[in-house]
């Protein structure tokens, strides 16, 4: 980290800025003052996605992370309860990422991982990550998966933030596709696992994987339950910025897999991501399910959240 | 060409089977009995996608395109007015596109042309193909962009035909995002240019972009009017499967910028397009815009039609 603006920091990456961030992605007194403007009682800290450092060595990498796991959990002690953790863990190299995932959810107490929608290229449903997955479903470890580095960027023609606009959901969709495709929810019934943006393009890719299911019989072959069905135990965030989307996911997914996500601090995040649910026609019930009771189920805080 | 199993025939890529298709492809008799069937009275072909031969040396690519060119004018002819064509042209080369886009349009008499959304990893918006589309916008001419060979391969983790299900929403999804990126229906306003699978991923992508835009001021600067308007500039096929998306693309997009698309007669195609939606629960004005009217605007019919 390099001085920037009052403020405000650069992210250096091999000497260069990397992105200028705002100190509230580590002022834990700011991020709390700014929780009670957005309406919210728990926030779950993530790491940045370029931090996930797949790209690395993976011993270099898992001594970042270490880093950046044990400031999300000062960052946690100091919260009070308002903040909760989820770490990051080297998948380039799956027995280091399991004894870091051990390590955050058994020594830190974090609810679970952040993940990337692709590890070095190759999408978080690829088998070689199962035996991850394994510890994940057997520690009750949650898994948020995130963009990052996403496919189709030759595809992009405009400025650099394209890159998160219309990069990130494309990635995001095709990951929670490679899950369903492996049939991961299938195989490990118990796994907790969310996708940024809304799932990005998946709510488009759906109908026509549903309709492949039906037409294809080497499709029908590899998938071993309804693609539609499988879906449906994802969960995904509520980050699309906009309510008739909101509004075609909860149907197209359920109302009890949606869980509020802000992108927050970055310039591109949901400042009134509370609002826009209870403006946006729900029922009571569903609006808390998507305020409050699902990100309860996903974090696995449901039975600590109805004994309270 | 090569002899397959009775009515089929396998399409030969470099001596190796590509594909294997229905005669239904060139049998004009037999598609026209379909069409009544399908409860159609126009249907406008154009070219199987990998027949686009960008990857060839355009003088070469246009011999071929010329020669499907010519056979699709022949089923036109054939069909006493129930079919029409949509040409194809060697964007490798603008200059030899152009000059067979004048061949298709002027002496075959097509409504226009159908291009990729990509030409051999470049999106259809990219600037250098704005020559192709000044002559397109100045001819009158009709452009429907399919998906093909798209990015993302490397994210599908399953069998073969997840490139179509999944991987080519996401590549058409792009191209039209690049189309906006790059203000083509500002700048070229009485272009008529559709999107296959209903746009793709792109209805996942626009609110995002939209948000993007009033966010990042590089966006902001390059985007001369907002994402949605021109997203509402183009037209897209109802090819999505599906009755509640179909409902979701309409409200995105507008009533006035879907029609019937159907990728007859392959096996993942859809063969009730007019059910469809004649069942989803639309007034019967929008119904006979999406079934009829905008598909009459998009071939630049509606003048022959209203004078009918």
């Amino acid at each position: 980290m390099e001085a920037a603006q009052a403020c405000h920091r650069n992210v250096m990456i091999s000497g260069k800025v990397y992105r200028t961030v705002s100190d509230r992605c580590w002022d834990t007194g700011k991020r709390m003052a700014d929780l009670t403007a957005m309406g919210l009682a728990l926030q779950v800290v993530s790491p940045m996605p370029e931090l996930l450092s797949y790209w690395m060595a993976a011993a270099d990498a898992q001594q970042l992370l270490r880093y950046i796991n044990e400031q999300i959990a000062v960052m946690a002690a100091e919260s009070g309860g308002a903040i909760a953790g989820l770490g990051a863990v080297p998948l380039q190299d799956i027995d280091l990422a399991i004894r870091e995932l051990e390590y955050v959810v058994k020594t830190l107490g974090f609810a679970g991982v952040e993940v990337g929608s692709n590890i070095n290229g190759e999408p978080i449903g690829a088998p070689r990550f199962d035996p991850f997955f394994e510890a994940c479903e057997s520690l009750g470890a949650s898994v948020f998966v995130h963009a990052i580095r996403p496919a189709g960027m030759d595809r992009l023609v405009g400025p650099a933030p394209l890159q998160q606009v219309l990069g990130f959901p494309g990635d995001i969709g095709l990951a929670a596709a490679s899950v369903i495709t492996t049939n991961l929810l299938v195989r490990r019934p118990k796994l907790r696992i969310a996708f940024s943006h809304g799932g990005g393009s998946l709510a488009m890719l759906l109908p026509r994987l549903q309709q492949g299911w039906a037409v294809f019989p080497v499709l029908k072959e590899a998938l071993t339950a309804a693609p539609l069905e499988q879906a449906r135990k994802l969960f995904y965030d509520t980050l699309v910025f906009d309510t008739p989307t909101l509004r075609h996911l909860v149907s197209v997914f359920g109302s009890s897999q949606l869980l509020i996500g802000t992108d927050y601090p970055f310039n591109f995040h949901d400042s009134t991501p509370v609002q826009r649910i209870e403006s946006a026609g729900f029922d009571q019930a569903t609006a808390m399910q998507l305020i409050r009771h699902n990100a309860e189920r996903f974090l696995g805080l449901a039975q600590k959240a109805s004994a309270a």
